[in-house]
């Protein structure tokens, strides 16, 4: 056993197939009579055919990945059109009488040597996006054909040394049971792709292994354990045979549960309701029985284009939601750009710490004609169904009513236009900034729900960037500190008579459904991956005993003492099949 | 009146002088003959002889103005020593056949202009440190004399363009009146000079003169306001006259206070006490009259150097402290680097949000053997005075616990070597995370003192990095949820009977005066510069009507009904020189 980077979840059993690596044998070509004419086209030629193909596989990824996804490909583009690079390749042509491929070669390596001399993560990342757009044009001035993946034998476990988001576009993932890759780690590109396809990854095996993987090794990947068995024996191909056929069957059996509402053994109704960015995801959502939007992310409506969308164009997907919903409340949250989301349109500033800069509401209010537009997208769509609006990055009460102070403006531009909205739409706002939950009393007064944001609560908080390698151990929602945060939130919005959910990652965990029962929180908004599985614990829980471990975490310390705590409530329900029955 | 952005505080009454720019003709000299050896040689004495100015720069900076302004270049020098620059401008020379300085200058601009089209303010910064370590080299190159400022004049306002660093450490404080710079911020390299040179300097004049600034023009500047009078009337020279004279007396007035105790009106004593980063603070503190040391920062010690400080050489400093204290309390705080603060020789990882990341206490315990090194110089220090101990950035129980356990160990070490030590050393935390805040009732429990850091806990608490300039000004001490976090935190320090002290930039602020009366906070640590200004406030201070307007602060629930509340209290202690009779 080999351990390595747990970079995408699930279990793979099969033989390997060994990527060939990418790398083109460039003969040092230089032209005898000058040419440049012709090679400049051909330089030309190799970059328009280049732009093409990523133009479809962005395409493709959009369509069967997602928006976001889809967007790593617009840096590809842009290196095609960057000015530094193309004019090192024409300077390597024009001065040095080289052929292009030879030039793209050359240009490549000194980008690629001196980004990563800098020794600047962003900029690492860039120089394997380089390479990755430099291979490719390099392939056409080659004229080398693409290297294929075998499509006609067994599915099979993809290695590679490493793996460029565009070589991840191509794998059939009917084909591909899992991948192994010896660089890369959690946060790489690949591993994004590799999540969203659902395809079990391990990395980081770079030195790890005696000698190369070949193809048709027999392995077995553990992509939740980072685990790699080169060779396994009988046994370890046995246990893990059980434990993909007991993952599939759970799936089956958890599907059962779509039409099935969230109510504990003695009687609590938890209401649970999707997080999604788009109309496929609140399909989804609907189909695993969601009762409802907790959060609509509207940050993808914006990526991925050239300009602000317009009121129009936002309208109809707002109400195409909003319709599709139902009866069911829908919380449209209003854009929530910089940390680590950017619009290429709109240049936001370089920060030396994003997660406490420049972001959410607060760019809404600095750029008021854009937050305008989309209220009023949002009102429109409040004629149709049961929306709610709710400001993300609250942290303080002046925000609150600036920004109601807007969607006054916006509520009186569509009465002049004579245009139907719903006068007594809602309006929350999120409880993410330690600032809100420590006024959390003040601010139930200017909100009509809170909604608690856990993910980037607890980063700050405890003054942790979860992705950050180095000290992403010590970003734990069950801190006591966290808690408290909590407590205090939920506390103040029942003093107020507001209501309050819960949409961060922490309610998709079922570890946390006693502090939910102990809190008498019960709306939680989650991915609608997580929908089933929660939903199935909830059903396998007594509110009653579950309150009581979650009184008793507000008793302990340390977050180590308030998971062992909450270790009781999960053991207590774990998943045999039976317990679905 | 000009608007630009107030740099570094202070008036200055006087005539322009304009620095020429430093802009190089180099003419494209190309070898007939292939002489490359000699460019070669000429390139390497030219490196040789620039690398040896900044060296003497930067020596002079340390002696003069600060460690930390002089490590500014020891970027300068790694440019000098980077191979992807060396080997352009080598490239240049041998395939080009161009002159050293031709190949220099060609260099410069490109990778000038490379890093300033990738849109990112680290490498715009680091453009500008290129175009200065350049042009020093191309200044060695064509051998052209400095520019020199007139030093037999009548002291005079410098103007120009932009200012290096490397520029400014040759003006002479006494001849250099104030600083007008068109490029430019409050965050440049020369703003942090020119604070630290103490002249006033007013930049961001870019686009908004009408025609440039000549040699010998009139002019007023204002670093506070970051205003710029060009040819002022003799109303603004009259009163702005005025104003310097008063600052200059007030200095003086202030300098008298030094020996008394800053003790309110009705009796109550405020322990004022100095943040000091080297034996030089200290002294300055003590003879402002501090009362003790509330926060060592060791960093600097740290700094400017190749290896971490060794045992002996640490316990030398910190005694030298200890014993210059005298009978006061010196509160040694162990190493807090990340952050935005990094060692050269201690290759931090590149991070996307620092100050959410891998820094101060998170370091000590992740670098155990560094940190036991600390803690035992510190120790040994603790025989020879009144010294304390204090841990940075906790954000839990378990870091206490951890560090003590350290602590310990240091403890049995010097045991075993027979090494005095005081055994009932004081150990502390700064409460700084809004972690911190939130659990201090337990943290109460296994430290022997509190700090709080403000300067981060505002940070944190709002989610602001106020070095960010598009949303410093949510940049608030006296924002509601601070004031709310400062008295969880001394509320818990008295329950379980142990002191607290606030050592951020907030304890040198006279306007929160109030709010230390009110929650019974009297120890203040504060910058030596500040103590005589607060201890002045101080003795014009009813305590009692203090603590009512910091108690109104609390039932208020904007920033801006606090600062208003609290303005009462500063207009009330205004500086006419006969509150100070």
């Amino acid at each position: 056993m080999i351990q390595g980077i747990g970079a995408a979840a699930g279990v793979a059993i099969g033989k390997a197939f060994v990527l060939p690596s990418w790398d083109w044998d460039v003969p040092d070509r230089r032209m005898e009579k000058v040419d440049l004419a012709l090679e400049f086209e051909r330089l030309y030629e190799g970059i328009r055919t280049s732009k093409t193909e990523i133009e479809v596989m962005k395409n493709e990824i959009k369509e069967t990945v997602g928006v976001a996804e889809s967007s790593i490909f617009d840096a590809h583009i842009a290196i095609l059109e960057d000015p530094v690079f193309m004019s090192e390749i024409q300077g390597i042509i024009e001065r040095q009488y080289k052929a292009a491929e030879v030039a793209v070669k050359e240009a490549i390596d000194h980008f690629v040597t001196m980004f990563d001399l800098l020794d600047d993560e962003y900029m690492k990342e860039r120089a394997l996006d380089i390479k990755d757009v430099g291979n490719r044009l390099l392939k056409h001035l080659l004229g080398t054909p693409d290297i294929t993946l075998p499509a006609d034998t067994q599915p099979y476990i993809l290695v590679a040394k490493e793996l460029s988001p565009s070589q991840l576009v191509h794998l059939n993932p009917n084909n591909v049971l899992g991948i192994v890759t010896l660089a890369g780690g959690k946060t790489s590109h690949s591993a994004i792709m590799a999540r969203a396809l659902g395809i079990p990854l391990v990395s980081g095996l770079e030195n790890k292994l005696a000698e190369p993987l070949q193809t048709g090794d027999m392995l077995v990947i553990d992509g939740d354990e980072g685990k790699l068995y080169l060779d396994p024996s009988p046994d370890i191909i046995e246990s893990y045979t059980e434990m993909a056929v007991k993952l599939s069957r759970r799936k089956e059996q958890l599907q059962l549960l779509a039409s099935v509402e969230a109510v504990t053994k003695d009687g609590v109704h938890l209401r649970l309701a999707g997080n999604i960015s788009s109309v496929k995801d609140l399909k989804l959502a609907l189909k695993h029985g969601a009762e409802g939007v907790g959060l609509f992310r509207t940050e993808f409506l914006y990526m991925d284009r050239s300009t602000f969308p317009e009121e129009e164009e936002q309208y109809k997907v707002y109400r195409q939601v909003a319709e599709t919903a139902g009866a069911h409340p829908v919380v449209i949250r209003t854009l929530d750009i910089g940390g680590d989301k950017q619009l290429e349109y709109f240049s936001l500033p370089e920060e030396d710490n994003p997660f406490l800069g420049y972001r959410a509401i607060r760019i809404s209010l600095d750029r008021k004609e854009m937050f305008i537009t989309q209220l009023t997208a949002i009102l429109r769509a409040s004629a149709h169904g049961k929306v709610k609006i709710m400001y993300p990055m609250i942290s303080s009460v002046e925000e609150v009513r600036e920004a109601n102070q807007l969607l006054e403006e916006a509520k009186r531009g569509l009465h002049e236009r004579g245009i139907a909205y719903d006068s007594d739409i809602q309006v929350g706002i999120m409880i993410e900034v330690p600032a809100a939950a420590a006024i959390a009393d003040l601010l139930a007064a200017e909100a009509d729900f809170f909604s608690i944001g856990t993910n980037d609560l607890v980063q700050y908080v405890l003054a942790v960037d979860r992705m950050n390698e180095k000290i992403a151990h010590m970003y734990n929602p069950y801190h006591p500190a966290v808690l408290r945060a909590l407590r205090q939130t939920v506390l103040a919005a029942k003093e107020a008579g507001i209501p309050v959910s819960v949409c961060g990652e922490m309610a998709g965990d079922e570890k946390a459904i006693p502090i939910w029962n102990y809190l008498g929180v019960v709306d939680l908004s989650m991915s609608p991956q997580s929908l089933l599985r929660v939903k199935h614990r909830i059903l396998n829980t007594t509110a009653k005993e579950s309150q009581e471990i979650g009184a008793r975490c507000y008793c302990l310390s340390t977050s180590a003492e308030i998971e062992s705590e909450l270790a009781i409530f999960t053991e207590s329900g774990n998943y045999s099949s039976d317990s679905l029955a």
